[in-house]
């Protein structure tokens, strides 16, 4: 849980994923010798700040994003959302350089309002600040969404095999992801056309918290069915508990490759938490475990 | 008329396509053999549920979509729409195993709501139970949108020469249309850079259902003026009745097309109906008879 | 400022750019012959109305829009709003053969309505009547969004080197906008990984008339912060005056370059105006100049 940690405590909004990027790079060049496959890394001129690791000959992808949700200073102290942050009461918030601030909702405009005598830089960037805690079976962080998917994935790196792993960037920005670009680099490099999306999805009144990870029948999305029976076939299979997800809402990087120009299938696998892009997100362990233990079954057979 | 009432028998929302394109495939290979040019056919792996029947050197393209609106079955018996199922007061769904179910329109809450006391499957999707008619000059049923316009292109098969016929998934879920991947796919195949939209719009105060099949000047898309003008004088030349539409709302596998990454000229050409997306849709014989001819015409021209 | 007034006589609603790609193309064949590197074009045939200036062995791209708003008539007198036209209170409208009409604004139902006693052709186009004017130091006229930066790429076109000027179309339509083509062209043909959006913003509280071209940290959308970081150091090292935005509305040709398929990196900078989108618009001379300088100073060391 150090490593999710870790992870949790970077500041890395919409725009600034580099900062996870050069964490995940780091990490793999300190640790991989030893795995089955050690992963070739592809970065930098060409990719933007997106990353991909390459196990092997690849015939499966798993894509998570790097990105949070956050604010960008305007002028007069105006906290302009990066993706949508949470509706709350209070929250502390830092920048890149580690300072804070307090905010607070103001419930009748719907915004965040800076709450201290102040003045924040104008183009400045701020996230929630990191506050990891572990309560009884509860993981409490912000970020959990999505730095939880990448802790999972490096934690399986160890054992992965032929697939790529691709971390993605603009998530939170809705259609301005990045995932397009990365599912064509893949398409046309090593012909991947089935993508499973690491994220996290919603504590809700049918999907309960300890319950297992999710795999999503739909939220705006909709995987193509064949796909979609196939990986929940293989889920049963697999002995790990699960939970089936059908929303009207919500989006993820799948919902971009849906819509793109690559004939690539799609579906969304991840833990639920309770109070999404909140300052404090919380996830059962058990939904960590359960997530861990299906993308090692999938990975290695799709 | 039989054939497309087998059209509008089949159970095909948006993501279960594959079965609309069976039926496409094995019509094609029991009544090809004596067509001026037989089909080259298109499907499978690297297509998703996608088709594209080529007949001999394309230079122009016709898109039609398989996929029709429909429901999810969320938990609690919630319908979650696929695409946008039209209001009405009650009507019979049914879903993949002929399974059927009442339900009716709730003005209050704006959706429609599961009126027996059923429990359907949560990830079950269904849509309006098949009943078609032809009562005086109307053809009545279900799904006409978008099955009316495949049939009349199934109707001119044994004639087309050198076109492309693209048979698009997803159209009904705006933005997620796979209409890109097939207009890219045409484009580097076949260089094709003019596509027309086989699709169903509406009656309106203006657009009248019997003066002829629709020629649309815009809608949320605009089509480039020069070659939207260049069809509207070939339609005039070819002496079948049309109307022309101008609408500030709707969209089509064309907005996908207009907003792609290739330079691909679109132009929506269809039948209006009665109804749009509701349990029955009406569209007058004539209609069909004048959207045949305007196809006939261009294809062989463009 | 003849060359400017020019170029906001053109009537090119979103779909009917070719006027004043044709305009560009007339103007560079008159005037190249003594400029230092005289461009290639690319248009016509694989280009919709899209058209390409190459300067040299492109490293950079400025692409600046040719579409402006305006309206298509329904049936009616209708009037439908391509992109969005501005509120305001009466104007005069003219479609391609210079006929006029007078509208008003109707602050009830938010909409344009026809005040003559006129039948508009159903699916002509109408945009803002010619007025260019220079007022102290505002110019004034229709369509500064976006002539202005066209004005000011051909002003700079005698001493461009080694970069791309790309003519964009359909900008005003949000999403349909072809700026994905031409990334897209230029990243494959030239490996252009970066892009300055040249186009207009608005005057506000904090960004003010004469203070100097607007470099936007983000609107709707947000460039990835290691460029927008890069750019905002060389315009500081240029000496020429500019102003920084952040907004949390409006888009680009950027947001769409953001979203698409390919890793180039964008920021938009370009002067500011007041009542975008209006009958008339006004730019201050000072930003005219100061927009000018930046692409000046930029173009030539990206």
């Amino acid at each position: 849980m150090e490593l999710l940690k870790e992870l949790c405590q970077i500041h890395a909004p919409s725009g600034e994923e580099f900062r996870v990027r050069d964490f995940i790079i780091d990490y793999v060049n300190r640790n991989s010798e030893q795995w089955v496959q050690k992963p070739q890394m592809y970065y930098g001129n060409g990719y933007q700040d997106c990353l991909m690791l390459v196990f092997g000959e690849p015939r499966c992808g798993v894509m998570a994003h790097m990105d949070s949700v956050g604010f960008t200073a305007g002028y007069g102290n105006e906290l302009i959302p990066i993706g949508s942050p949470a509706a709350g009461e209070t929250a502390i918030i830092r920048n890149e350089l580690n300072h804070t601030a307090e905010v607070y909702y103001d419930n009748l405009d719907k915004k965040w309002v800076l709450k201290d005598d102040l003045q924040l830089n104008p183009g400045s960037t701020w996230t929630w600040m990191p506050d990891f805690s572990i309560q009884d079976q509860m993981v409490q962080s912000p970020f959990l969404d999505n730095r939880l998917s990448i802790f999972i994935l490096l934690e399986l790196a160890h054992q992965l095999k032929d697939t790529v792993v691709a971390l993605s960037t603009y998530e939170e920005m809705s259609n301005a992801g990045k995932a397009g670009f990365l599912a064509k680099t893949m398409y046309e490099q090593w012909q991947i056309d089935k993508m499973l999306i690491a994220d996290i999805t919603w504590v809700t009144d049918y999907v309960k918290a300890g319950r297992g990870a999710v795999i999503s029948l739909r939220d705006v999305g909709i995987p193509r069915k064949v796909f979609r029976d196939k990986i929940v076939d293989m889920a049963k299979a697999s002995g790990v508990p699960y939970q089936l997800e059908i929303e009207k809402a919500g989006g993820s990087d799948g919902t971009i490759i849906g819509a793109s120009d690559y004939p690539v299938d799609w579906i969304f696998i991840g833990a639920p938490e309770i109070n999404p892009h909140g300052a404090i997100e919380k996830v059962h362990q058990d939904d960590i475990e359960s997530m861990l233990h299906i993308y090692k079954y999938l990975c290695n057979r799709l």
